[in-house]
Order: structure tokens, then C-alpha cells, then sequence
């Protein structure tokens, strides 16, 4: 059986030329592997006639996805276009007629996971997604396979790279985030309209279906609550290392009660925990498991190459699935229908750091706020006067983020407060 | 289906019962996963009247084989007795007989992993021992599927917790190797007889079948050089530490031009390496490969629970080859056989601490004798004056340890040479 595997690629960018250059590559390797070549047969462009930064066989490009989606003798499709349409339509088509379909389509697939794995199961077809969240990490195999036999209780994940690259830069240099998004889109690390990665969006796609395959039950994008880094400011990080904190954008998911917490934020960690140091565009996930403990996985999470490696990891798979007539074994693994908690139900601690006008008793009554909607505080970091202005920073104990809501709501109307600087939430586990 | 997947356990010593409770408390998530449960029918021991810490029925144990090898119920066999004999006759006559093994026994799988996997592969069956290398991280089957699109060109391991746990006291408390051994032992990380992990026999044995899966080919534990940590001083760690450096013992695999290497040896990196913060009993396994780049795989490398994890993730994994007919799915990937490097052979840099008599002339000597030999200096560390003694730390540039050897071996025979305190390999990458 020399026959090659066909594949027919949806999607000519920075991942799907990666994807290509690693089945050229690996060609013969993928061969010997699985006793059966694996070629990319047709690539689907918008504009055939475009020049490509990577060589590629002009035959083997096309701008008719029926090409691609009605050849018989492509058995897998790679979507890497991106966005819902028509990666959706494409993707629907491919599993209704006898493809497989390997994707690392983040956003598709935290909003319409459910329908496509259904759809695959029905046909009996593989869907493969690792490329989909940390790029080049190993991790939703891991968990729906490796880990499979622990009540897993947390996940923390530095799972945008964008946002990771600034915060570093932030903390080694001391300066703003608007100073250092400026210096990241120079570099490539930060796109024209960074929005999607500065805001959380992109994060919270990822952590919807790390939670979903987690918990084994469908987390969708809007059950995600998000907050962006835009509000960190140099003076935030300064505290926090004069804390032992470093601040990180964190996707955290939790299962507590049954109830399943899902949110994607800039939190402060202790210097000594594992994420802490995972710097620069770097990603890595922190899983905690009844049974394993704690494990990290760390690695590149964008990229042609590192998340080409995912894609071809997953083509490889279900290739050798095809060759002996098993796919369709692992589908989805969300048979549980756990309830989410919202997010003024998410117990935690805060920093909080606060402008007010200096004059007496100014503490008492900001403590007397705090007391009333029962956040006691830990820690009253310091008091920094600037003019008739004071400084204070502060961390409350583990408290129900709805009574702090109340409390911060109350402290925003009250004249000695000039302005909440800012409130970050502490992750200490 | 309500029928269950029948389990055999071969031993139940620390791994057997957390293998066992895992498998008690998740019975009802693993039927929902599986649509089937999975239970242990019987549990071979030695004494079925010892009494036991984890409460088990007593009609589970036997002490006979037979019942277990010759149930036709039971379809998987989990070996967790260790050690080469009689495992290795019990997974073979498993095998024969048509059930499906998980192992987490690295010195059978180290040494006679060919044959198993013959054995396997010849009756369409799985053999599954993701145990076997760094306890409850995943890495076997990440390296075997989700990396599969890459040229593995190194891999770096901290694959055993317990000369981890020693060289991390010994760098916290500036203490001696045999000091914190005592330490070690009192707190249960290290055994009474510590020689297979402070020697690295224990972490050579998990680097075979690590660089097995990584390279493709066949690496057995006698082509892995071995040197353990008992000669590590508090000295050293402490120049070490002078220079940015952390020593670790490292599991190290490489290839180059088409060879392999592998070496068990305690090593310096440097301080922001992300091995460097991998402290106490946590093992953690670092892989570059061409196109994902640099990846790290952290975790507990050892306990009843973190191993049971990953036993209990193999034991879900064949369950499901078995319900849907597709056991034998990923069998051995060692398709390419490479020769191995000798440690001669080997290139790297190297931290020498020598003892000599203090007198004019004494350095310009030792430097011609590297000189000579091809080994060029590229910083000349400290001297410290003990009474008419000296100390000298030197790295040298990369350099084949053939040449090192020999002018070590000069050095050594040379009068102004008290001692040569001892030659540690710095890893930079």
C-alpha cells in the first residue's frame, strides 16, 4: 500500500505554509511512520495568483473549495483560514461527505464544538483540534487521554502570547503598557488592531475548550468572563514585586461543588509558582489533578512551525486511524452537563489600589466600607501622598467578588475616593 | 453494554494502590466515558494475608498467577510488580494469550521493550507504559502522537525525584551530598539502599525509553553513560552558583549527524533555563524539537497517586481500543535504527575544579597541558589558597571528551596535581 493519505488544505497563511513545509520535511519520515505517504493535494486561496512567502507548486493551488471538498480521494481536511465563515460551512460539508477534519480553529471551535463533534460521530469521522489552543504544546491530548483518569480541579494558563510578551516587557523595563503594545506591533508580536489578544478574547476562545475537555462539559465562549491588560499600569507591577507577585494574563478554570468557574484575566501569582516565569511570547498551562497533583506544559503557543507541529501531530493520527479503519474513536468527551458559576460567585482575593484625598480618618472610613459588605483586608501595602492625594494599596482575605463589587461600588460615590487605580485579582494555588 | 473491561493487577505495592483507588473513586466517570466500567477482578501478591494500607477485598489477591494469566474475562493486565523477573515472563504470556498490557516498569521496558513490542504487535495487542517514564507527567504519548511532525533534536530530563530533591537542599542549605541523603532518607524520598537513583541508574533506565520514542530507534540502558551525584560537593554548587549555574542531574539524548547520544550525569545550566527552577522531587522533561521548538513536561515523577495517574490514563486508553475493536493501534515507532555516540565521542563544555600545589609556573603548566590536548579555556574562575594549596576552577569551550579525557588523565599524573576535585559537563542550550 503506497497510496498516499491525500490532504487537501483550507487555508495558505502563516499556519498552513508551516503545516506544508513540515509534511515536505518529514515526508519520508511520516512515510516510514506509517507505512503510507501523507500529501497535501490541493490548497484552497482566496487569490491563486498571489506571490507566497513559501515556494509552493502553483497546480497545487485553488480558489474553488469544491476542489477540495468533493475530491473522493482526499480523505482529510486541514482547515488553518480561521473565523466562523465559512470555515463552519466548509468544515460541516467536509464531515457530512466521508472527510476528516483536523482544525486549529480556536474560535470555531469554542463556539461550535458541540455541533461538529456531533457530526463526526455521527459519521464516524476523527476532528482533531490540538492546534487550537498553545499552538506547538501538547495539551488537549494530554487531558482528554493522558489525564484521563483524574477529577482534574484547576487549570491556570498562559495561553496568548501577545499579552505575555508585554506583560514581560512591562515588568523588566518599568514602563506602561501603552509605551511597550507599540514596541510588540514593531516587532510582529502585536498585531495593527490588537484587540482580540490585549482585551482576552483570544485566551478566552483557548480556555473555553480547555475547560470544556477539563470538565467534560461544554464551555462555550460566553460562559467565559473576560477583562483585558489595557488597565495594568507600571505602578501595579511595581507592587507586585515588591509583593513577591508577578502579574500574568491568566485563563483559570475550576470545578467547585460540581459548579465549573470559568475567566480570563491579568491576576497576580507568587514569584515561585511555575507560571511566574514562564516569559516573553512563551505559553505554558498549569493542570491540577485529584490523582497527578500538579503539571505544567510549557512551550510556543503561535507560529508557523510550533503550530504546524500540532497540525501535523493530529494529521499524522488520524492518518494512521484511516489506514486501519479506527476513526471516529476519540470524539467528544463532554458528557456532563455541569452548571456555570457567574462570576460575582467566584470566591478570590484582590488587590486594590486606591487615589484618595488626604486628610484624617480617610482609612477609617475606607476600612468601615470594606467591613460593612464583609471583605476583610489582609495586607494595607502602603500609603503613598502625592500633593493632598494619597496612595493606598491593599489585599483583602478570600472574599465573594459580588460583595467586593458592592463595596468598590460604594467606595467609587464616596468624595474622598479621587479613583480606583485599579483591582487585580491574587491567584495563590 | 454494561459488561465490564476486566483488569488484572500484577503487584500492589505503592503504584498498585493508587492505581486501585483511582480506579474506585472514578468508576462511575471512567463507565460514562467509556459507556462501559472498568474493575479489577483480581490482584496478584506475594502474601495475600499481609495486612494492607489501602483497605482492599480480600478475595481480590491471589498469590497464583494462573488466576489472573488464565481468567478469559480479564482483558488487560497492569504489571506493576517491577523489576525484570517475573515480570517480563507474566507480560509475555499476557501477550500470548491475547490480553492487552500496561506497565509502568521502566527496567523492562529499558531493556526488553523490543521483544514486548514484537510480542504485541505479532497479536494486535496494546502494550502501554506511559508509567515507566516520570511518573504521573505525560510524555510518552506526547512524544509519540501530538510531536510526531518533528525531528526531536534534544531532550534534557530531571526524570528522578529523588537526586533532585538532594541537589535542591544541597543548593538551599550549602550542605554536602551526605548529609542531605541522611535527610532525604529520614523524609522517605530516598531509599535505604539509594544506590539506583543517586548512582542515575533509575534515571538512565527512563532516558532509554525516552530517546527510544524520541529518535525512532532502539536505545537500550547499556548505550546510556551513567554517572550519578554522589561526587557532587557543596563546593561545587557553590561556584556553580558564582557563575549563573544550577546543577541538576540531567537526562540528556541528542542526535547529530544521523547519531545518537545518551548520558545520565549531573550537569550545570543555567539559572534561567527553565529546568533550573524544577526543584524538590519534581521531574520535568525538555524536548526541542525542529519545529515546535522548545517544550518542557512538568511534574511528580513518583507516588502512589501522580504514577496511578498515569496508569490509570493507559488503562481508560486500551479499554477504548478494546470496546471499539481497535487494540494494537500505536505500536512500537522504532522503525529507524541509528548508531550510537560514544561518550568519547561526545562534544560539550566542562567545569574542572582542580587541587595543586601553590608555586610559580603551576598555571601556565595546566594550561599547556589543555593547550596540547585541544582543549581551549574560556574562563578562568577563582583561586582560592588553602595553606600551600590552591584551588583552580576553569570551563573550558566546547570540546570532545576524548580530548578532555586525555588531558585530565596527564593532569592527574602530573606532582603539582593534589587532586582533581571534580569535572561537571555544562549545557548551555
Amino acid at each position: 500500500m503506497n497510496q498516499p493519505i491525500w490532504i487537501g488544505l483550507l487555508g495558505f497563511g502563516t499556519v498552513g505554509s508551516g503545516t506544508l513545509r513540515i509534511l515536505e520535511n518529514r515526508l519520508e519520515d511520516i512515510a516510514r511512520r506509517l507505512g503510507r505517504p501523507v500529501k497535501v493535494k490541493k490548497v484552497l486561496v482566496r487569490d491563486v495568483t498571489k506571490p507566497r512567502a513559501l515556494p509552493i507548486d502553483p497546480v497545487l493551488l485553488t480558489d474553488n473549495p469544491a476542489e477540495i471538498l468533493e475530491d473522493p480521494e482526499i480523505s482529510i481536511i486541514v482547515e488553518l483560514m480561521g473565523g466562523i465563515h465559512p470555515a463552519l460551512e466548509y468544515i460541516k460539508a467536509a464531515l457530512s461527505s466521508g472527510k476528516n477534519v483536523v482544525t486549529a480553529n480556536k474560535d470555531l471551535m469554542a463556539i461550535h464544538g458541540r455541533e461538529l463533534f456531533a457530526l463526526a460521530e455521527a459519521n464516524g469521522l476523527d476532528l482533531e483540534f490540538e492546534a487550537s489552543v498553545a499552538g506547538g504544546i501538547p495539551i488537549i491530548r494530554p487531558l482528554k487521554v493522558c489525564l484521563a483518569g483524574n477529577q482534574i480541579e484547576d487549570i491556570k494558563g498562559i495561553i496568548n502570547g501577545t499579552t505575555n510578551f508585554i506583560l514581560t516587557k512591562m515588568t523588566q523595563e518599568g514602563s506602561d503598557f501603552s509605551e511597550v503594545l507599540k514596541e510588540a506591533q514593531a516587532l510582529g508580536y502585536a498585531e495593527a488592531d490588537p484587540t482580540a489578544d490585549v482585551e482576552g478574547l483570544d485566551a478566552a476562545r483557548k480556555l473555553a475548550i480547555l475547560a470544556s475537555i477539563a470538565f467534560n462539559t461544554r464551555i462555550t465562549l460566553n460562559d467565559v468572563h473576560v477583562e483585558g491588560i489595557t488597565k495594568i499600569s507600571a505602578r501595579d507591577i511595581q507592587y507586585a514585586s515588591q509583593m513577591g507577585y508577578t502579574i500574568k494574563l491568566l485563563g483559570i478554570a475550576k470545578e467547585t461543588h460540581g459548579k465549573v468557574e470559568a475567566r480570563v484575566h491579568p491576576a497576580m501569582i507568587p514569584n515561585s509558582h511555575p507560571l511566574a516565569s514562564v516569559n516573553d511570547a512563551f505559553n505554558a498551562i498549569f493542570v491540577k489533578g485529584d490523582a497527578v497533583g500538579e503539571t505544567m506544559f510549557y512551550g510556543r503557543g503561535a507560529g508557523d512551525m510550533p503550530t504546524g507541529s500540532a497540525v501535523v501531530g493530529d494529521i499524522i493520527d488520524v492518518a494512521r486511524n484511516i489506514i486501519n479503519g479506527h476513526t471516529g474513536r476519540l470524539s467528544c468527551t463532554c458528557y456532563h452537563q455541569k452548571p456555570i458559576k457567574s462570576i460575582g460567585e467566584v470566591e478570590g482575593k484582590y488587590y486594590i489600589r486606591l487615589l484618595v484625598t488626604e486628610k484624617p480618618g480617610v482609612l477609617a472610613s475606607i476600612a468601615g466600607v470594606f467591613g460593612d459588605e464583609g471583605v476583610s483586608i489582609q495586607t494595607l501595602i502602603q500609603q503613598e501622598q502625592f500633593g493632598n492625594e494619597a496612595e493606598i494599596v491593599l489585599v483583602t482575605h478570600k472574599v465573594q467578588e459580588e460583595n467586593l463589587q458592592k463595596a468598590l461600588n460604594i467606595l467609587s460615590e464616596m468624595p474622598i475616593v479621587e479613583k480606583i487605580g485599579n483591582v487585580i485579582r491574587v491567584e495563590q494555588g
